[in-house]
Order: C-alpha cells, then sequence, then structure tokens
C-alpha cells in the first residue's frame, strides 16, 4: 500500500481504538452502583441489630486511612474506629436496635459517592439519633465507607 | 496490501488509539487540583474575617442542591445556607476571625475530592470551634463545596 494510504488507516483505526476506549470507559449505570451501596448499608444495619460490630465494620475501607469524624474530633484507621465503636456501645442493650433512614446517594465520579442519611437507635435506656455523611469509594472487594461523619442531634424537649 | 496485513495494521493502530486516549484520560497532576481547593479556602477564609457572607458563599455550589450538614439536621440550597449562616453570625463580632486547620485533601476521582479540617473562631464574646467535612467537585467555574458536615466541639473544661 502506499504511504499516503498507511497513514489514512493508522489514522482512522487510532480513532476506531480511541471510540472503543472511549466507550469501555463511561460510567456504567448509577442503578448498579446505588443498589451495591444500599446494599453495604443494609448488610451493616443487620449486622448491628445482631450485636455484631466485627460484621458491621465490613462495611468500611478496611485501611489505617480510614477516618471517622465525631463530636470529639477525628478517628483514623478501621481498627481504631472499630474500638471506638465497641467501647461507646459496650453491649447489645446500648447498641440498641439501628434504623437508617431518608438515605440519599450522590455519585462524585465513576468510583466515589457522597451518601446522606439520619439514624436512630432504639433503645430501652432512651433512643438517640442524628445525621451523617459517608464517603464511599468503590474498591475491588466492593464499595466501602472511607469516611464517616456523624452528628448526633441534641435531646429533643419532650 | 494483503488482508492480513490490513487486519494487523487495524489492531495495532486501534491499540495505539487506546493508548492515547488512555494517556490522556489519566486525572491530571493532583497538585494543580490541591492548589485550586486550597485557594478556595483561602478565599473563603479571608472573605469571613472581613465580614463578607456572600463573598465567603462563593466557595460553595450555587445550586439548590447544596447541602449543609449541622447539629439540627440538614439545610438544602445555597440561598438558605447563606441565610442560615447569616442568623447564627449576624455581625462581625459573632463572626470573629476565621481559621481553617490541619486540612487533608483526598482526591476521589478526577472531579471531586474530600476535605477534612479543624475550624476555629476566635472571638472576644468567646471562642468556638470544631470539625468538618467538605465534599468538592469541579464545575467549569472552578471547585466548589457541594456538601459540608460541620461540627461544633463541645466546650472545653478550664
Amino acid at each position: 500500500m502506499t504511504t499516503k494510504a498507511a497513514v489514512s488507516c493508522l489514522i482512522l483505526a487510532s480513532l476506531l481504538g480511541a471510540f472503543l476506549v472511549g466507550v469501555s470507559a463511561r460510567p456504567k449505570s448509577n442503578e448498579t452502583d446505588r443498589a451495591a451501596i444500599l446494599a453495604v448499608l443494609t448488610t451493616q444495619q443487620n449486622d448491628w441489630n445482631r450485636g455484631d460490630t466485627r460484621a458491621f465494620m465490613n462495611g468500611y475501607w478496611n485501611s489505617t486511612e480510614l477516618t471517622f469524624a465525631g463530636t470529639r474530633g477525628f478517628t483514623r484507621g478501621w481498627q481504631t474506629v472499630m474500638e471506638r465503636y465497641q467501647k461507646t456501645y459496650a453491649d447489645k442493650a446500648a447498641m440498641g436496635m439501628l434504623d437508617f433512614q431518608e438515605l440519599e446517594i450522590r455519585p462524585l465520579g465513576p468510583d466515589a459517592a457522597l451518601v446522606l442519611g439520619k439514624w436512630h437507635l432504639q433503645r430501652q435506656g432512651g433512643d438517640i439519633g442524628g445525621i451523617f455523611t459517608l464517603v464511599f469509594q468503590k474498591f475491588p472487594e466492593g464499595w466501602r465507607i472511607v469516611h464517616d461523619h456523624t452528628t448526633q442531634s441534641p435531646p429533643e424537649t419532650k
């Protein structure tokens, strides 16, 4: 073939390759991600309500870089976050029955999402609740919480 | 050229095209984004310290979908978030001198970032402070806060 034909072939085929990569790189349906994120939270809720803090922690990124923001500042690392939960909610009575409400999932790109919601703990010793901000990232093992900012609402006047 | 040669040409050139798109699609240097996000926060700090709440609000996404999570729940929409600030910090004495500290910027993809940090307001009537979680997204006009979760620390025992 002539040089001109070879160059044309190269350009056209490059465009084809670029197109194919472009198509494959397009973010997949948000619905799949949304369902996967909701499944993580539902599993967490069930694990908590069985009193299994360690299983509940599976929803979090198992990394020293995991962060939790609470009233007393930042807690860093999966292990430390778990120990904080175990200390704050020492037994099943303190853990109570967890309920996530009004979940709002906002994609932040192909591998990240922001989740807002409300939490409620039904307990014999007194209910508590509040709001949270979760940042999820997608890992080979699935969607995991990489940052959690949880606020407890002040007690309501009855 | 033979059919075999043409097919080889097509495959090789497709790979080249795919490679070129892959290189261009790779996220740009995080340093540029990091500097842009820091600039938004520095501008916000300066605007606040001039008592200019409206200018301070330029750091936020001007959208009805902007969210702010505080002690009393979620506030939605740019205008409502500004009104909340104007009500909570009615004058320059209440606003005090704002200082952001220990900023931590974590990329969440090409167009999103998580920012953690501490805030402090130096005021004649009494200092206050706490921690925050910010989610930034990149828009044609630049990086903007799309979600803010701010917690005020309980007063320290002196």
